[in-house]
């Protein structure tokens, strides 16, 4: 089945965002085995609107809007659509009190009367409900194409097709497609490439294809076959043998993160964390909270952006601060060993390092990053280069991964 | 003038990658005062991109094609394009011998022959040769429709745009479009829209367009003039009259963001901060320094996920936590001036609360959040309702939000 993405909205031709939802509808789809052969991008402009539905229903199977479903004179999508393919809008009295719901627990406030609009959806459709936002979506057919309708924010975009259009899709496609994410830390998207040239090629089903990702990379294995479990005994040997070429930068298979699996790893052996954060400034922290249950192994941590807070919160000797300097071997292991006996955790992390966009004052470059792990068997400690002129975010991010690609590989016993 | 961009790439409709060029094209096109009415994205393929050509020649003074201009055999843009407007490809052995050099000085490497085929170029073209990689980009005009071929790369195509795309665009154009954004705080895209609804509905230039932002929105004032004065000129006082309607849940106009304006209130103050944070995890601290330069007014904080480090290492009184429980006015406040204390900051903010997946141990339901602000002058305290069922991390960035916001009105003297 062929699909197109049509995405409304004037900020999009205003370059204000990127198109993110396309890629990731068109990411999923793949993985539903539907192809994409058009993304289009209009306006809040019902005239172009029209005209791109008119052009995506001769030749795709498939439609799916995003965005244009708001409360403003200016969401216009439920409309146009109705318009170009013969449809009432009609109010659906259950969607208007989970909007005013939504309104009344969520914001505390009373939904403004625009809102109603929010609530009229084409006569016959499937209702797409949104638990995370106020715009509902839906979906219906007529004369074969499929038209689906979804919210532009990124959130509830994602959130919605995750929960309410894949499902609608997966009844429309015929046989199951399974895939496997297999995730890599360590390794670029072209050296994974060169790996798995000689597999990739020849394979038609099942198939390969590398991603790259910030700072990480993903190669995703998919299958199509008459039942779930045919398609799993195509996926597990291609899988196993991946794995096996790729080795041990592998940091696990349909797992979210790295900080996921490092987590995951520290529940199973009943471990505690805490964490002392320099140039990182609460981004592992936040990274590690943001999985339910983080209470269970994350006791806390330390942000000690400046020297004071090092020396007199943390406790790393001033002589060391003033000897090496923040961004030290030196440094960034006292500030492991401290933070683990301050917060009372069976292992502690640290990060010091140079984020940018500046050198420090000991002529450190941009990207050089020490990061620690002290446990009770020891301290140990590696220096990174996070990559100079990739702006301060990266560095932040990849010092980060590090950090938990570090703890990974000690939790699991491998090479360091 | 109006332009279309057209960008060439399976990968694109594979959702391997974002469209981000054409976010940054059209960014830029709007500066230059050109509008962009259509984005369309097709694969490597040159029937779909034929049609796609044909179909944007009718409605657009402008193409601009990103991408498909490679040394492999699915590099097909240029060839597709000089087959719908009728043009021959030519050699050109200066672009031929620069490509050469390239490899020689900059990859170490003979030129692979295929690379013959990135030299060819239309006859009577503008050619915009590339600094920064192999494949050269085009300009020519047919019937009044320019059409300009830039390379996909996002880092060769921002700066084949910024170097030579960009002088070839201003010779076409007149005028300028010039836009200011105001950010919104603490009041909703439709409630935004029903304050302006009157101004907004019979303005043409300038205009003014609302954006719902996560936990925030913004409105988006623009205005076409001969000249940036000219279209100053339009734009004051409408930025005048938006902020005025809508009054102190506007946080700043053209500022980046809440942090940015708490950080820059706190640097003009020459104060210092430090956050202690239970439920945001660290989040405040990350997002305080993505900031360049938060050194000079962000000292740290402590990470006090459990109640053992609210005790031990900020020292909060056991006794609060046992009698009120950690998420708790009397905990919120305890914590800030704990933090304050112990990092020797003029200012500290703190955050408890339950992001849940689940309400806590008191029964406090998922989204409830104590935030307080201690001073030399003595602490405040807000309880929140963040809202259930939006996800933790939607609760930790509103929670976090109302922490800027909050530190925003202190420090700007307005009604908390």
């Amino acid at each position: 089945m062929i699909a197109e993405l049509i995405a409304v909205g004037t900020e999009l031709l205003l370059g204000n965002i990127a198109n993110t939802d396309a890629q990731m509808i068109s990411e999923k789809l793949s993985a539903l085995g539907i192809t994409v052969h058009h993304h289009t991008v209009v306006g809040d402009n019902p005239q172009r609107l029209a005209q791109a539905l008119e052009t995506a229903r001769t030749r795709a199977d498939i439609i799916i809007t995003t965005g244009g479903l708001g409360p403003t004179y200016d969401d216009l999508t439920k409309q146009t659509i109705c318009k170009t393919f013969g449809r009432e809008l009609e109010l659906h009295e259950d969607i208007l009190e989970e909007i005013r719901t939504w309104f009344q627990t969520k914001l505390g406030r009373e939904m403004p009367e625009n809102n109603v609009q929010q609530a009229l959806l084409p006569v016959g459709c499937t209702v797409f409900d949104n638990p995370v936002g106020t715009a509902p979506g839906c979906a219906f057919e007529e004369n074969g194409v499929h038209v689906l309708m979804l919210p532009g924010p990124p959130f509830e975009c994602r959130y919605m097709f995750e929960h309410r259009a894949s499902q609608y899709l997966e009844r429309l496609t015929d046989g199951v497609i399974v895939s496997h994410e297999i995730k890599i830390f360590g390794m670029g998207e072209s050296s994974v490439e060169e790996a798995l040239r000689e597999p990739m090629e020849h394979l038609t089903n099942p198939t390969l294809a590398p991603y790259a990702k910030l700072n990480e990379c993903m190669v995703r294995a998919t299958a199509k076959a008459e039942t779930r479990e045919a398609a799993e005994a195509l996926l597990s040997p291609l899988v196993s043998q991946v794995c096996e070429t790729l080795g041990d930068v592998v940091y696990g298979v349909d797992v979210e993160s790295l900080e996921a699996v490092a987590s995951d790893l520290l529940r199973k052996q009943n471990l505690t964390l805490s964490a002392a954060e320099s140039c990182t400034g609460g981004l592992i922290a936040k990274r590690i909270t943001d999985l339910p249950g983080a209470s269970a192994i994350f006791r806390g941590g330390v942000v000690s952006y400046t020297n004071a807070v090092k020396a007199h919160v943390l406790g790393v000797p001033e002589e060391l601060l003033e000897q090496y300097g923040a961004v030290s071997e030196p440094v960034a292991r006292s500030m492991a060993e401290c933070c683990r006996k301050l917060c009372g955790s069976d292992l502690a992390v640290s990060v010091t390092g140079v984020a940018g966009p500046d050198q420090d004052d000991r002529g450190n470059e941009v990207g050089t990053v020490y990061i620690a792990l002290a446990s009770e068997e020891g301290t140990i400690c590696k220096k990174l280069s996070c990559g100079k002129g990739r702006g301060r975010d990266r560095v932040r991010t990849a010092a980060a991964s590090h950090v938990f690609d570090l703890l990974r590989r000690h939790l699991s016993g491998l090479p360091l």
